[in-house]
């Protein structure tokens, strides 16, 4: 899934993911539901999405003061882990 | 809680909101649910977040050919509405 339009991308590990969560989680959860008002929620999240996001914000192309700084540290393979432990918690929704 | 962080902002109005997805549900569904590999879930999403985030496609901060479109015919009205509906559908997360 990580793959879908990005040439080369790699398929993301979520269980590696999850281990490298250790930024993410103050702001987007263990579960993906966020902890602050300013971060969005990430639970089920689709992956390509996730890492579209990630890498835009590692290149400056999309701004935000703490993504910019978190993303910048992270490597292809860290996005890809991360992007699909997030898009791997299984969401329920119940349309009003 | 439209209005966290954003001096000015008016409370959406979920019903109006739903009422205004003619384009957003092509890509986004009535449910919030991704239609497409390129389009993230909105189902459940912080209300705020996408306030922020209608804003920043229409002043063309935050770039996204469909979106930066979409957004450009979006009064601040409609961007609360619109947020507030998504906003509003419950989501029910099972971490894995």
């Amino acid at each position: 899934m990580a793959a879908f339009g990005l040439a080369g991308a790699q398929a993301g590990d979520a269980r590696a993911g999850r281990q490298k969560l250790t930024t993410c989680q103050g702001c987007h959860g263990l579960d993906g539901l966020s902890k602050n008002p300013e971060a969005p929620n990430l639970a089920g999240q689709i992956e390509n999405y996730l890492v579209r996001s990630l890498a835009a914000y590692k290149s400056g192309e999309r701004k935000n003061e703490s993504m910019n700084i978190v993303a910048k540290d992270l490597s292809d393979e860290d996005i890809a882990d991360v992007a699909a432990y997030y898009a791997s918690i299984q969401v329920d929704v119940l349309p009003p």
